[in-house]
This record gives C-alpha cells, sequence and structure tokens, in this order.
C-alpha cells in the first residue's frame, strides 16, 4: 500500500445558502481544491461524493456524476460514486478515497462533502435526520435524534455525574472557537447562561446544545506521498484510516454512555499510525449534540470515562489546552451539512497542520485526528493527520 | 494488486415482497452468499451496500450499517459502508469491493445491493427513479425517465431505421428467459403482439418496454484468488472492473443513441481482461428500458452502431445466440430492484460460469460481461468475470 498524502484543501462557508444549489456548492468547494493543489482538473483519476440525504432533501441522487459534470469534468468520463454512512458520510469517502490511493488504483483523486439541508421545511429534518437512525425500531415509534441524545446526556450524568454546565460548556467552546472562523456559520461567542437557558429540544438538551441545519461543501485532493511534493509545498500524510460500525438503534447495546465504534475504530488509527492518544494534540470530531463530544474525548482515550465534562469546563480541550478540540467550531458553531462534516473536519486539521489556522491557529501541531461520527455512533471513522 | 475472486452468491426472488422488510431481504441475500462461501459470518473484513434510494422510499439511509447490524454482525464492528450511483450502484459497491480486496486492505468482503420499492405508491416512483437523472434540468420540467428513454427509442428509429418490432423483441426475449428463472419477477414467456399492443407509457414505449417496480436483494462475497479455492470448489475471477460518467442530463450530449460512459467502461474493461467484444459470450446488461439494451449491445461492441435491433430480431442475442444477453431475463422481467440490481447481474454470470444456469445454461461459457447503468448512462459500470 502506498502513502497518501492531501495536496489540496477547499470548502464553503457554512449556514443558510439560499442563493446556491447543492450543485453550486459541490463545484465551489471541488474548484477551490483543484486549484489549492496546483493540478488541472484533467489529472483528476476519480471523485468519491459524501452525501447523507440529497434524495430526501432536494430529489436528487447520483450525486458522483452530478459533481464531476458541473464541475466540468463530464469529457473524461472519471469514475465518480456517492458515500453514504448518515452523518459519517464524508469520513467514509475520504476512506474510500485514501483507498484507491492507497491501493495504486488511482493517482489524483478528489474526495468532497456536499449537503444542501435548508431547501425543505423546518419540520421534515428530524425525520431526515433520524434515517441515519434505525427508522423502524425508533423513528417510527417517535424517537428523534435529539431525544435519542438527550437519554445519552441524562445517562451521562447519572452514571458519571456529568453536571448540566459542563455539558453547556462544550457548546460555548466551539462557539468561541467559530467565533475565528470565516467559514463558520455561527461567528459568535455565547456564554454559558445562554446555552443553559435556551430554549428546551429535548431535555437537558436546549437549542445550544444540538447542531444546525447547514449547507455547504467541502473538497479535497488525494494523492501518493511520493509525488505530492511536487505539486504541494506543505503536502498532510494520511497516517490512518479507520472505520467501524455497531447496532442502528441505541437500544440494543450494553451501554449507551460509551460509543463502541468510536472505540474500535480509534484503537485501529493509533495502531497503524504508531501513535497513542496522549500523542493527539488537536482533533476535529462529533459534537452534533454536546453530549456527543463529551463521549467522544472519553472513547478517544483523550479523558478516562466519565471525566469528559469536567475536562471541557476546565479548559482541557480549548486551543492550546491538553488537546484542541473542534478548532474549527466544530458541528455545533461551524455548522452540520451532514455529507459535508467529514471532510470539513480534515480540512481543518490540514490548514492547521500548514500552519494556516489564523487567529484559532494551535501552536507546533504536528498530528491531528478527525472522529466523524453517523446517527448515535451506528458508524464511526477516524483519520489521523500528520505533517511530511 | 491481488486477482479477487466471487466465493459466494445468494439473492431473493425479486418481485413485490410485501411480507418482508428492506432489512429481511438484504440479511436473506447475505446470509446465503455467506453460506454459499463455506465461511463463517465473521470472517468478513467490510461490508459494501449498493443502494438508490432507501432514504426517499422508506426513510431509512444508513444503510452499511444496518445490513451489519441485522445479519447479526454488529458485534464485529466492521467497516460498512453504502454505495450510491443510481441504478448503479450495485455495480459501485462490486467495484468498490473490488478495490479492497484487491488493495490488499482486506480477505473477505460482502458487496450486496438491496431496494425496497413497493412500500411507496406508484405515483412516487417516477420522481424517485428521476433522482438518478437531473432532477434540476430534467425532473423538473417533467420529464421522466420513460419520456427520455422513448426520445432515445425515437431518435435511434430515425437515424437507424429500427424497428417498433425490433424493439419489442427485446422484452420478447428477455421475458422468455426470465420464465426459466425461479428468482425472477414475471416467469411469463409473452409474444411481440402482447408488447406492441400494451398500455403506452410514453410513446413508442409501452409497458412492456419498461422494466417494473421490485423489491430484492443481492450479494456476494469477494476473497483473494489465492484462497479462494481453499472455501469454493468453483471460485470466479473478476477479470476486470471499470466504471466511467457523464453528464447527468441527457440533452448535455451530442448525441442520444450512444451512451459513451458505456464505451469508455468497456473499453477499459477489455483492456483489463485482455479480451475483445467477440471474445464474450454472456452478458448482463442494461435493459430497463427496451432500447436501452439495442443501445448497450451496440457500444459494448457485440454490433455495429445500429444494428442492435436486427441482432436482437433475428435472434442473435438469446441463449446459446451469438451472445446470450440476459439470460436471467434481465431487468424486464428478472425485476429492477434498482441497488440490487447490479450485484443480481454478476449472480446471474457467476451461476452461468459454474454451470448451475439450470434451464437458462449457456453453453460452454468461459467469462461473461455485466453492465449496469445509472440513470440516462450517467454512470455504467462494467465488469468482466471469468473461471478459473
Amino acid at each position: 500500500m502506498r502513502e497518501v498524502a492531501v495536496i489540496g484543501v477547499g470548502d464553503t462557508k457554512f449556514g443558510e445558502l439560499w442563493e446556491y444549489s447543492l450543485r453550486d456548492i459541490g463545484m465551489q468547494a471541488g474548484l477551490t481544491a483543484v486549484g489549492d493543489a496546483n493540478i488541472a482538473g484533467e489529472q483528476l483519476d476519480a471523485l468519491y461524493i459524501g452525501n447523507m440525504a440529497a434524495g430526501s432533501l432536494i430529489d436528487q441522487e447520483h450525486l458522483g456524476a452530478m459533481v464531476a459534470d458541473y464541475s466540468g469534468l463530464a469529457q473524461l468520463h472519471l469514475p465518480a460514486v456517492r458515500i453514504e454512512a448518515a452523518g459519517a458520510s464524508g469520513g467514509m469517502a475520504l476512506r474510500q478515497g485514501y483507498m484507491a490511493v492507497a491501493s495504486g488504483m488511482h493517482d489524483f483523486v478528489m474526495v468532497a462533502g456536499a449537503e444542501k439541508m435548508t431547501d425543505v421545511g423546518d419540520d421534515e429534518i428530524p425525520r431526515i435526520q433520524m434515517a441515519g437512525g434505525d427508522q423502524q425500531w425508533e423513528g417510527l415509534t417517535g424517537a428523534t435524534m435529539a431525544s435519542l441524545h438527550a437519554m445519552i446526556a441524562r445517562r451521562h450524568m447519572h452514571e458519571f455525574g456529568t453536571t448540566r454546565e459542563q455539558i453547556a460548556s462544550v457548546a460555548v467552546k466551539n462557539h468561541r472557537n467559530g467565533a475565528l472562523n470565516p467559514m463558520a456559520q455561527f461567528q459568535k461567542a455565547v456564554d454559558i447562561d445562554v446555552v443553559l437557558n435556551a430554549t428546551k429540544v429535548a431535555d437537558p438538551l436546549g437549542v445550544f446544545d444540538c447542531a444546525p441545519v447547514s449547507d455547504g461543501a467541502a473538497a479535497m485532493i488525494l494523492a501518493p506521498l511520493e509525488i505530492a511534493k511536487k505539486y504541494s509545498e506543505d503536502p498532510v500524510v494520511i497516517a490512518a484510516s479507520a472505520a467501524a460500525t455497531d447496532t442502528l438503534a441505541l437500544h440494543h447495546r450494553s451501554s449507551i454512555t460509551r460509543f463502541d465504534s468510536v472505540k474500535v475504530a480509534a484503537s485501529k488509527a493509533y495502531r497503524y499510525a504508531g501513535l497513542s492518544p496522549k500523542e493527539i494534540k488537536i482533533a476535529e470530531i462529533n459534537d452534533s449534540y454536546t453530549i456527543s463530544e463529551i463521549l467522544n474525548i472519553e472513547d478517544l482515550g483523550f479523558f478516562d470515562k466519565g471525566k469528559g465534562g469536567a475536562a471541557t469546563m476546565e479548559g482541557m480541550t480549548e486551543i492550546n489546552g491538553v488537546v484542541s478540540v473542534n478548532t474549527s467550531g466544530g458541528l455545533k458553531s461551524r455548522g452540520d451539512p451532514m455529507g459535508a462534516t467529514g471532510i470539513a473536519q480534515a480540512v481543518e486539521i490540514v490548514r492547521q497542520l500548514r500552519g494556516k489556522g489564523e487567529k484559532r491557529q494551535v501552536s507546533n501541531a504536528e498530528c491531528g485526528l478527525t472522529l466523524n461520527v453517523g446517527g448515535t455512533g451506528a458508524t464511526s471513522v477516524v483519520h489521523i493527520l500528520r505533517r511530511v
């Protein structure tokens, strides 16, 4: 297997992009990445497009061909395909692209993620999000993603003494980071009282505990490491790619305060990269709900089980803390266009490793981790990226 | 890259399977394939699930994790992902699984396809099918898949003198083949007058020129050729895997009587396999509309452009003709559960190459080809399989 490098990245601002269609934002992110990689579009060998729900959202499937077409590459007749694993679609697309280059099958591959969520009514979103859970056993009996995560939060509070304030501190940190990111949906810091007093969505979680509904796209160009330096002054190598699944429904698990798919994918990734969790200094991870980030920093091995809330409240996950978590603002503040998120996480890590993190730059970052989660942890994808 | 073999196959009957859910049929096909491969489910390293539109059809995305879960493999925490390229989703899933094994990343991989189409009203199907075309430029202006293929048929008749009877003869042949296939949706031969006099869908195409709405699933187990013989008495090697795209919308092409994605994917596949089109004696190809099969047997190089209708009418594509096309009954008679179709095509070729084609067995088949097409040819996937 060949080593694989990222030689270009691109993204759109995340938010309510009413003036753009899915094809517009997919094209915009893709062309930015191609330009950043200093290649011609014609050099691309294949496309992998992460998207969760364009069929339900805008009646459009077949996004592989669509992105190839609207990026002006139709005459190349490239292989192009959509990859879907609910909220982990972007991470899974990155993984398929990684495999295509590592195997020697392709040299230049674009991996991208895109989602256009604001073209449907807000009342349709919970049903479409639940398509990432177990619709037959959970959705049809009235569960929503927010209510399932509220149960996880309640149980975490019960088992470990996690407080409502600790959970809220995830949102405070991520909004503070997002305020430093010009591509974020919400560039506005909030204090903890705003989070605590916000309208309830599913007790104990309020509006500020939930990632927003977003439009957005992100893209990366991958190439074999051996030729990456011809194109990029600062290529970033993919040191590990790992994915794992779990039961689709939350109630089939022995515990709902840990996600085994995160633990399995992370443990593989650490082994592939030859790193321990404590060596990770920067991470973009799932915070679709504030409680998710607390679970994940525990399951990734950054903090002991049950200590994630306290660690966050004490500032250990702030920029230049013990581990800088979600410097981009995370899903909470940067936004969460579902299929785009996994790619956007990796784009942020690449920017940080290149020293292009601007006001949110972490000092001396040598390697970074992404964790992209689908549903209530039925799919987890972990990547570790490293400076060359 | 390692050589990759098919060591097990499984499928469900195609049809209106009201008594089964998507998870039931996915599981049924998967377990049959695992049994046929003489492996334990626990030996699987990864799953690739082809599905076009379960989000729109049954509000369920995230089918990778779902199939892993409901096949009893959740405790393995396997990587599992859904692959989508409209009607070519199954073929693309096979291709991703092939790459995973060829690259050395995984040893035992399940590739499967499944679709549950009969749980929604018939009036919703044309919109969902159009999600494989260009919804913005075609669907929203009133085009349906049937009307686009009717234009292709009219143009083929105009350019090449193809007759209505020649087009109808595709349906007659495929129904005759399907009558010999116990897994087919329609096991009933029809004569040409039935096809010609059927209710019109989009002139000149009638009901018998269009593949049906179907439920169904199919699965295969892939493994490196070097260990395949330990598990299977008659492994089949994947001699070539190729995919290509084209513009999503039909009107952006210079010609609508050939599909360039088919020509590009086929030409790559022939090169990889070291074969010419005339050496292919058996093929499962796209006949979602009767005219599609005529285009495809031309674009695959079996017959000269414009001669596909006459060749079919003269019996050259019948079982043991010049090339045996759609011995399974094709999408027309076997059925077309969209994401399952690409895998089901390969399952039929494997059965034929193993000599298990029963009443429809082709004599002396050494290698076979599959062509899985999405939308109006915006994605084409070609595989060539060969006896070891």
